[in-house]
């Protein structure tokens, strides 16, 4: 056996011994897999924690660890701060963020589980405090907890359901919700009795003639062990925004104009150890892509503008619906301006564009950046005068952000690709069952083999209905689920 | 052996004989296998057809069988016409056609072999007439050959490559071109001493225990059959438009609100069963979708219109860039309508929309469909005035489809999923070299497995830049391709 090609498993026929055996394997120490090992071994099942990186965190660590809860009446914090949230409403919300790729029986098991979920990460020590942070914001930079992330208040999520803030962010100051959470999840695994095993590269899965994956090759101390697994594997190694060129592959309309975010591992690998196991990979395609442009929250009050001089979103939507959309402005044209007052345009912002010019008539704007000067006059003229009603016919803005856009007006170049930073990751992955039973083309489970996380497609899937918390919400929701179900597998 | 999974391979050990040895089996009798065995057979490889319908013909004889070729100096049909078409041009114009979904490598290939492939399609006989057919249509009903198919004139494509025909119909009358190019390619098939199997459904792939495709097992007549593909199996089985299940899985943007069109055995089966093989997906989630909202051609002297009463395409362009960007918009209103004086719209028309109001004053019109009306005004307003100056300031629609909309003004509701005559079929498939080799997630060949046509993801790879020509010419051209490469397999 000279080369292990990482996509498809090695046989359990070339496996001479075992060096190592536990009842479930788990690839990756993030949030989904340290969820997962929790709920193992709750379960009662023996787990092993497999982690390429030096210490646990993953993708988790790195971002605010905000998650996206509520419904059933409301959460703790919710409560406190007079939000009654229904399930319904969380149900209805996430359905319409997903739109055609909504996958309802995930959705349903998220809504209906969210409580439970808050209540479960509260009993592992996760801190949160009973407050609101009111400002629009992508995270809480205080101690305070929930937050409006997604589209909740804007049109037309706002028509389907009754708006929450269903953002909980941990109770520590600055953006270091990440850290403390994975700090958390790794202290409930070790007390666990979790074996855990760090700078530990898993190159590939071990599987017998029939397609059952019976464990794994791992690479530590330089030396391939190879490692039975009794139950199951659970790959929970996150996405593969790192691997460039995977990412410029599947994804390309984000990944062409978008910086990665993410741990360095993010390579992909897991997925396609899973595929080449015989797993179906869903929505490749899809990325999540942002471009921060609040806070601060001011630059709400701006208007966007594409080639023609139109406005083409409600500009109070979640930052990644707006990234979206500017990208999707580029099949017609090659510019997407940040049309705004200078008394809102705040700096130092985490926006990257920069003001391409600035004047007292939208004329001369115009003229400056070379769009169609009728037109933008227009544009500008009918926001203005239906701003100073409150109004917004065409894309239904609220009112607490419409406001005549008066001189000096600015013009802040964020056409994607060339100005303003766009960020993003991949939300395509695995196809599992909600359960996290990795699943062929046929629908037929690939026994013994797991997956949660971004190494999955799983509850959001494409960046127009993302909502700041999704993702850790996904990924520690569903990392339990899979945990708890390959600890209950029947073998033998 | 109860049950055969049709994604994953037959073992070889579990082959006790072979009814049938051949050195190259092709799973599918349309426009990719027919070219592919003819190529195979005239490269001295024994080929064997599997096709399941009970005759040749596949979704190309349902098609025009309209072409897309040129370059290198122009067809004799272009050069006869007064057209001198570049490789450049082409490889161009394709390249921007397929923007962020190009493949390099795959539209050098075609470029450069546009014109030897053009007369090696003559050499088996097809008639071209050399003459246009001067009217903007999909095909052309008369017996003339050459036309524009695509966005050859429209913005931005002709700024990037000189307009230039490159759709070429068969010389008969009516749409009927599909069927007589299958039967001359059947024709040649059956000179060359091909076996051709009818009415036989291909289960499943053989591969032996390092996963090389050594053959197929076939129904017929009620039986199962073991084929031996000696050099390889070629799977041109078509896309999966047909399987409903499957495509809204897969592309549910495009599958929610179209028809499939293709044959009935467009199910998805060959994909499959090359992934069950070990091949990787790409681009799953794109079709081809279109309202053939021309002829007549006068339509296009309309205005699109969306929710906001806004314009958002050159009206101009081909009709599935058009039906592409009618769906982009349901994501900020629930509203695509065509604006157009009565004097340009023709019934019957294959448009499907029905005229929701009609009258002489657009504010009224707007009143009467419930769109912004100062908004719809303006942007109608404005494209008057431009209109009758022969310019389009916004999208650059020619002036020859620019004069303004005179009274009676009428509405025709095309909103996707509620009105008007949406069909697609799909892009997406297995993933392979341009020599027809089946690829891994790994970049590494599936040794003895190849594919051509819409079981692959192949060089139309997005509705938006799609033309008509584009997909048949796409199935022959690497149909050859891969006939070609399989027959000069080394093996053992």
């Amino acid at each position: 056996m000279s080369q292990i090609s990482p996509t498809h498993p090695r046989k359990l026929e070339d496996i001479d011994e075992w060096h190592l055996e536990t009842d479930v394997a788990i690839v990756g120490f993030g949030g989904a897999g340290g969820c997962a090992a929790i709920e193992a071994a709750d379960q009662g099942a023996d787990v092993t924690i497999f982690e390429v990186a030096a210490a646990s965190g993953g993708s988790t660590a790195l971002s605010s660890a905000e998650i996206y809860m509520g419904g059933g009446g409301g959460t703790r914090v919710q409560r406190a701060c007079g939000y009654e949230d229904s399930t319904e409403d969380l149900f209805n919300y996430l359905m319409l963020a997903q739109g055609d790729l909504a996958d309802e029986e995930r959705i349903r098991l998220y809504s209906e589980g969210s409580l439970d979920h808050f209540n479960w990460i509260v009993g592992l020590g996760v801190p949160y405090k009973d407050s609101e942070y009111k400002n629009k914001a992508i995270v809480a930079l205080t101690d305070d907890c929930l937050l409006y992330t997604g589209n909740e208040k804007a049109w037309p999520f706002r028509d389907v359901a009754k708006p929450c803030p269903r953002g909980h962010n941990l109770e520590v100051e600055g953006d270091n919700g990440g850290p403390m959470f994975m700090e958390t999840v790794t202290r409930q695994v070790e007390s666990r009795g979790v074996r855990i095993e760090y700078n530990a590269r898993v190159l590939t899965l071990i599987a017998d003639e029939h397609g059952e994956i019976l464990g794994l090759v791992v690479r530590i101390d330089g030396e391939q062990r190879h490692v039975r697994a009794r139950k199951g594997v659970l790959l929970a190694t996150g996405g593969f925004s790192m691997n460039r060129e995977m990412w410029r592959h599947y994804s390309p309309k984000v990944a062409n104009r978008a910086i990665p975010i993410g741990n360095p591992f993010d390579d992909g690998g897991g997925i396609r150890m899973g595929q080449g196991a015989g797993g179906s990979l869903l929505h490749m395609n899809q990325s999540f892509v942002t471009i921060p442009y609040y806070p601060p929250a001011s630059h709400t009050f701006g208007i966007l503008i594409n080639a023609q001089g139109q406005r083409f979103i409600n500009e109070d939507v979640y930052h990644a619906r707006i990234a979206a959309n500017n990208i999707q402005q580029l099949q017609t044209g090659n510019a997407v301006y940040l049309i705004i007052g200078e008394r809102h345009w705040e700096q130092p912002n985490m926006l990257g564009g920069e003001i391409a010019t600035a004047g007292d008539k939208i004329e001369e704007i115009a003229e400056e950046i070379d769009l169609p000067v009728d037109n933008l006059t227009h544009t500008f003229n009918h926001y203005n005068e239906n701003a100073a009603r409150g109004e917004d016919p065409l894309f239904h803005k609220q009112a607490e952000w419409l406001e005549p856009i008066e001189p000096t007006i600015a013009a802040v170049n964020i056409t994607p690709g060339q100005h303003g930073l766009y960020v993003g990751f991949t939300l395509g992955g695995l196809e599992t069952r909600p359960t996290g039973e990795v699943l062929t083309m046929d629908g037929d489970v690939v026994p013994g083999l797991y997956a949660a996380g971004r190494a999955t497609c799983g509850l959001p899937r494409r960046a127009e209905g993302y909502g700041s918390g999704m993702s850790v919400g996904d990924v520690t929701f569903f990392g339990r689920k899979a945990g708890g179900q390959v600890a209950h597998r029947k073998t033998g």
